[in-house]
């Protein structure tokens, strides 16, 4: 059950990064929806490494092909299998990595769980398998967009210390599409560049916070105990490599506030409830309440970089590791499509159940 | 499925602030475990709002009844249902409450989800609703304690502004409990006491931070992809009322951070891994690496506040509603025991699943 | 999870025959249902033993009692708890099984899994723990008279040899309730009712049938694979004390049938679709046609018997037990609001996917 | 979650007749197991339609890819997605289909629940979709016999009304697959084989009984309540296309004995405890006993038939259907591989579940 997310809009993903491929199983998709390839492969597009030339090129072209649950360009209301192929294998330079446990990676966490591992690129725990969550959100989108009205959007709001002035009531999928790093904030979205680009010659890497908002969901999302939806976004993003914290609404800075500051008051107009501040985050009790959600992500930087490194191998002796190859100094304009995707997938998850009960 | 929390030790819980009492059932303890009311009645006393001299004193005493699972004082491996009375029902005390929604509590979101609530107390979004999962947390600490020597503990790091030193590796739950806030830090602990009862003379509320610590979990818990143990942890945290952020080892701080800077080294010492540094907080990809797991939450001001607020009745109609009765300004200490809880029940749940997979 | 049922309408039953009671908890439930103790005191009152000559009286009230989730008349959405008393303890009518385990109960078996057991009563094993899926039953059966129009009822057709003669489509609650042995037939009944009083005069006991109908539900409940409708019904009734088969429609019956005597031909009529005949039972690919559902359900002679029995003892000696005390030679009346209570379970869960999914 | 089978050992299958191929995704299956699609692949060739003289051939050769979990020949533990091309879609021999519904198949079904459907071939509703469960099946057995010495068979013991006998302690896969019926008494077997060619000329079919066996299943397997062994064995096999009754043990007939006839005496030798009769089948109170497990699984004779029968169309109007093409006349020989898959699937959960809390 590890590798399936949510309850009546339920995912599956499998794959290895190296391997005959990675996909995803979408189990729950309410039937007659049209969708081709087409819907899905421009979010997997966003989420392919080596796009840019901040980063380090990669030859995949992470093609995705519909298998099942669809017929004659709609949905089926079955089992929808999305499939993308491994193009890129290369486990000659992963060599090294056969017997030595990468710092910070899940090298060795693997091991001690499983007592094997699928070394070359990192297996389960290669960002590859993430494909399957954003084509799997792709369709998830969809849904909210064309049956709910509800638009979700992701963009990157700091990379390390340099941060980004976002208004997100307002703020549009191209303006977040509009430069390399996918800061809607065009000033601060220079500087990144050239952080990420000094970190790259550098051989390091560096971290940073992604926000995600979700627009136009009504009043009555979300379920009032274990699977708030607070809850279930938070679980969301931290599922996502090198996620390291989430908060939503005042966040962790509420922390610091009186309730006297914090308290969102009501006003009705035109009888239409909203509040007049949104320290919540749009979500009261675990439930939407009809105002703009909006949380954010850490990512920590990214582990591989090109230093020698203390670690162990198998056999428990010290040694050192050296990173080679590729270089992705900073995963944060790539974990955008990601966030978009995980938070859609748990929105449509929510419309499903408030249906389902409360329809 | 909203009420139910885990896979494996999955709890369920039930009731709301007024009405019949509140409880859980826990399905998938282990049996022959010895267990009986006095196991888990201090937690439920640690929980217990009214405690001390800084909030308002209630007369409830939350006493614990097992109704099943356990003959001759041991687990029959069969569903334990744990159950306390409510006692303290005022709903005179809540009759403003039953046309007018509380800003920034849960009362117009569930009228918005279910078209009805349970006024009186705020019904399931009371915080007597984490009796049953502060109960089934005392049970799931007994089977980290005497069957994984897994110690689990949580403590107040920051009451508004005011922030402590607390050392994780040593920190013992002696010294959390040796003062009102349960914050270990004992000059810390003096001032945000006086914080809090300056704010309650004020009428008003303060948020702040805990930190929860798990020490002795060994390399393998948890699941690769959705049920990565960081994932699980953020659920079961936003799960809980009030808490609006989570941050795992370098949290939202390592976003500020190098790779160098960032990436803990291996070293292996007389056939054991460690790590030299921990800011991945004792989980990589997922999985527990053998060093001490460590996170905060983010916890907002309570809402309950003595003051006039504006707000809407469910007419809609624009009005005004001032807090009264009971008031408790800083909901943190009560929320050790929570973090606690819920630390634990993750926890075992993977302890289960590691077993049934791997073991 | 091994005692919860159901996926959106979720039970979770908990409680042995001897300790604090026995009830569930019922998570899923629509909201503003108007319900009280008197819409599911009458299935209890059918399900209790000792209520007529033909079987041992017992004193047990089985008074419900609901502990949660209901307020001010209706439903809240949240977590229905409703909770039956033990009041009949008599631990030491069980003396003799503290060490014995009983021929063809649950006690060994127990004992192999979890290395103790609450041999007062059989635990959890007793059928007392059907008296939480019958209250649940209860709600779910006016979930589908009041808001779906699906009428469920059950009803004795054989016992032993002697077997009843019923039209399933025009049978009625009134009908089953007519006598003793709920067999709508009412010769049959009679020849029933004398075969178990001899039965029980010679110290023995009778198996026999059931068969259950769903009357109104529209085409379209059920799920195409793994939970079909007829799957999710044979796990209902095999889960019940002392089921040993399942068929639906045909059955074992149309195993014996060629394909041009057993295809049921599709008619329209008034734009309605009907089959001139129902050998399939009301489900076609695990979907309902819109015709009555009806399947049979075979119980063996219950195994409580009055007469000396070889066994072996928890130290594995070869050894003789007799039961003693209260004796009930025919479970098949009491089964009738079980199988009941298991029909609507389902179907109320089935009615609340299809709105989920393509309402 | 229709479409997955299992909690620990789960399963989800995926795939139309015609589109890009079936497959299922395997999710919890333990590390280190040896696995080659040569593990697998035999077990599909059984499945395979078109193998025998006494059934249409087909050109379909439905060979398994393994695309994830495995890593040099071993498990990885992560899940294992397994994918068979569909290689023989003729949509043209289902042109008629397109507007009319074939008389007990799933297409009014389909068209009722989801408003569209997949109609050549039958969609998800086609046998093709078992590929998968047998995919897994085959997993799962030699998990049962390589680390639980378990042994999991089936055969065929009736066709229409030709019945076999069968030892069910003894017999031997070898036997099983000794003629084209799979049935290991060869008397029968070749008048079975002789009823189901005349059956084939006639355009008619016929169905018949499966029964399966579990030996050397240690006792302590399956759950009390809800997921008793025999309740996830009823379910599992009533998910079958075509399968309309289960029973286990004494089954239908035990409703025929008295409890004196019908208790299975324990008696101890050796330190190990076993029953003089086995009329329960392997399980008491929903947990294996140590006894072999048998049940018995009625199919009804396959609905495609060479002869016109009454229907309806899309558009509501009564019609007429001719099947055509490919004639299947008795699909117990390839349902005897799925009941053997299902059977390990059911087992090998409970193994897993057993281990998590009582290992």
């Amino acid at each position: 059950m590890a590798n399936t997310f949510g309850h009546l809009f339920r995912i599956t993903t499998w794959g290895e990064s190296h391997g005959g491929g990675v996909g995803v199983v979408v189990d729950g998709c309410p039937p007659r929806l049209e969708l081709s390839e087409a819907d899905i492969q421009p979010d997997l597009d966003r989420r392919r490494p080596g796009q840019s030339k901040i980063v380090t090129p990669r030859k995949e072209s992470d093609t995705v092909q519909i298998l099942s649950g669809v017929f004659a360009g709609r949905t089926l209301g079955t089992p929808i299998c999305l499939w993308v192929r491994n193009e890129d294998a290369r486990p000659e330079a992963y060599a090294e990595m056969q017997t030595k446990f990468r710092p910070s990676h899940a090298d060795y966490t693997y091991f001690a769980k499983y007592g094997l591992r699928a070394w070359p690129g990192g297996g389960r725990a290669s960002a590859r398998e993430t494909i399957g969550r954003v084509a799997a959100g792709a369709i998830a989108r969809k849904i909210l967009r064309e049956r709910h009205g509800v638009e979700v959007l992701a963009y990157v709001t700091q990379v390390q210390r340099i941060a980004a002035q976002v208004d997100r009531e307002s703020v549009t999928a191209r303006q977040v599409e509009a430069n390399l790093v996918r800061c809607p904030d065009a000033a601060a979205a220079e500087r990144m560049i050239r952080l990420i680009e000094r970190t790259r010659r550098a051989g390091d890497s560096v971290g940073g916070i992604v926000e995600g908002v979700a627009r136009g969901v009504p009043a009555g999302w979300g379920e009032p105990v274990f699977d708030k939806l607070e809850a279930d976004l938070a679980k969301a993003m931290l599922s996502l490599p090198a996620a390291k914290g989430f908060d939503i609404g005042s966040g962790f800075g509420g922390a610091r506030l009186t309730g006297r500051q914090h308290n969102d008051a009501f006003r009705a107009r035109g009888g239409k409830v909203f509040t007049t501040t949104n320290f919540s985050g749009g979500i009261q009790g675990g439930i939407s309440n009809g105002q703009t959600i909006y949380f954010r992500v850490a990512f920590k930087p990214v582990a591989t970089i090109m230093h020698e490194q203390d670690t162990v191998d198998e056999a428990l002796h010290n040694t050192t590791l050296t990173g080679r190859g590729r270089h992705d100094p900073c995963v944060l304009p790539r974990a955008v499509p990601m966030v978009e995707a995980m938070t859609a997938l748990v929105l449509v998850d929510h419309a499903l159940r408030q249906k389902a009960q409360c329809g």
